[in-house]
């Protein structure tokens, strides 16, 4: 497939990776900054450009992988080309390309990309909707051609997918931190917690996370509980946030034995 | 070393292993419940005891891995042999032991155990504590057999540790939970979230997670943020969450900025 990536983010920078290894053809790349097109096109064989005037209407596809509340905007410039067009964005309703372009769809990547550490995308899933049958099987198709972990997703259940994703990569990083804080004030350094946090995401793997809980909450441990509200008297907010999470340990736990 | 092993729970259960595939004998493995005790010590060609009365003097360490508010008893019963004699817990502080046994330490391995997933006990962090100088060097030889991260970590510090393991474990844990019953209500997987969590601790093993800190809060994203909450809105306990949580992200950029 002829490829236009609108955009050069972490997740286009990694989609267009994945495009290019599976043979496709990427023929422009489009940044608003001219260095950052360069700097993917360059590595994709591809022309860069920061100008949507500019645009090789020989293409197949047009990947919309740029800001959220720039994704409208764009496609309106794109409009006109009646090209297949797609987004890669978790929060944007498939409508709001529907509306502008005939051939509209949705190529969500869950995964969290960074520029400059690699992914085996094959296991990265991707959530993919059309505006009919026959474009969401092309989109499918495609989808195939990179990743073996292809889903199809509603424009709904994505948002609730994106909200979902939220608690659990982008908080449990946050709490990563927290922990590397308490250590750092004791003269201790993050190593010490490295391999607890990859031991307990490769948990989960095989496992469903309830019926891997540790720790004092799921144990009723009070006394446990109780000493460490104390040691974080004064600090409030952690405070705040241990109470509650235990709390949601707990009745997760009544949960499961009532039912 | 020959060593004897009270408890037969996760933590007594690897570290047993780690001892006997370090070439150390194990004597005797003790539990309240003769099954759990005779199905350890087998594996480990010791002999299996439920009775405190039938512990074999010849042996070089008692190693105490039991519930923390039980540890105090035991002690008590072992401390006329004389032995070196660590406990394992996170939480219990040296001074237990140290009253009570001339020879006393803690031997305490940073990670979640499950039975019935193995471990490679060389990279997990062992935190070492023994009540001079020269228990602490014996302690520390004997870890530094079993595993490549061996630590001098005072009562104090540990304290702190298992709290801090507490925010970089138990609680991520409980957040992959809450985005599996955020699909489940929505007819989706939690295999659709599996590659985005293990990506998540995989990325904090060479960074450090306020580094790799995405999603929105730290992009100060107040549309996407709104629309979460607003999807929260039937579940008050997940929105306060959801606000404490990204009011964090947001608070630590901002210190970041300043700092």
């Amino acid at each position: 497939m002829r490829i236009t990536i609108i955009g050069s983010g972490n997740v286009a920078t990694h989609l267009a990776a994945a495009f290019k290894n599976a043979g496709h053809r990427l023929v422009q790349v489009y940044s608003q900054d001219i260095q950052n097109a360069a700097l993917l096109a360059y590595h994709m064989k591809a022309r860069p450009i920061d100008d949507l005037q500019q645009i090789d209407p020989e293409t197949d596809l047009f990947v919309i992988s740029i800001k959220d509340d720039a994704i409208v905007a764009v496609v309106k410039q794109l409009a006109g080309y009646k090209k297949l067009t797609v987004h890669t964005s978790g929060a944007t309703d498939l409508a709001e390309l529907a509306e502008l372009i005939p051939e509209a769809g949705v190529f969500y990547p869950l995964q969290t990309f960074s520029k400059t550490k690699e992914v085996d995308f094959w296991s990265v899933p991707l959530c993919i909707e059309g505006v009919d049958e026959t474009t969401t099987r092309d989109l499918e198709e495609l989808a195939r051609t990179i990743s073996n972990n292809v889903y199809r997703i509603s424009s709904a259940q994505r948002k609730t997918l994106h909200l979902a994703a939220v608690f659990a990569c982008n908080f449990p990083n946050y709490l990563y931190d927290v922990a590397r804080r308490l250590l750092q004030e004791n003269k201790m350094g993050f190593e010490l917690l490295r391999p607890l946090i990859l031991e307990t995401a490769q948990k989960v793997q095989d496992a469903l996370p309830n019926a891997v809980q540790t720790g004092p909450a799921v144990r009723n441990d009070e006394i446990t509980m109780t000493a460490h509200l104390q040691m974080l008297a004064g600090q409030p907010d952690l405070k705040i946030l241990y109470e509650l999470l235990s709390q949601g340990i707990i009745k997760n736990k009544n949960a499961e034995h009532a039912g």
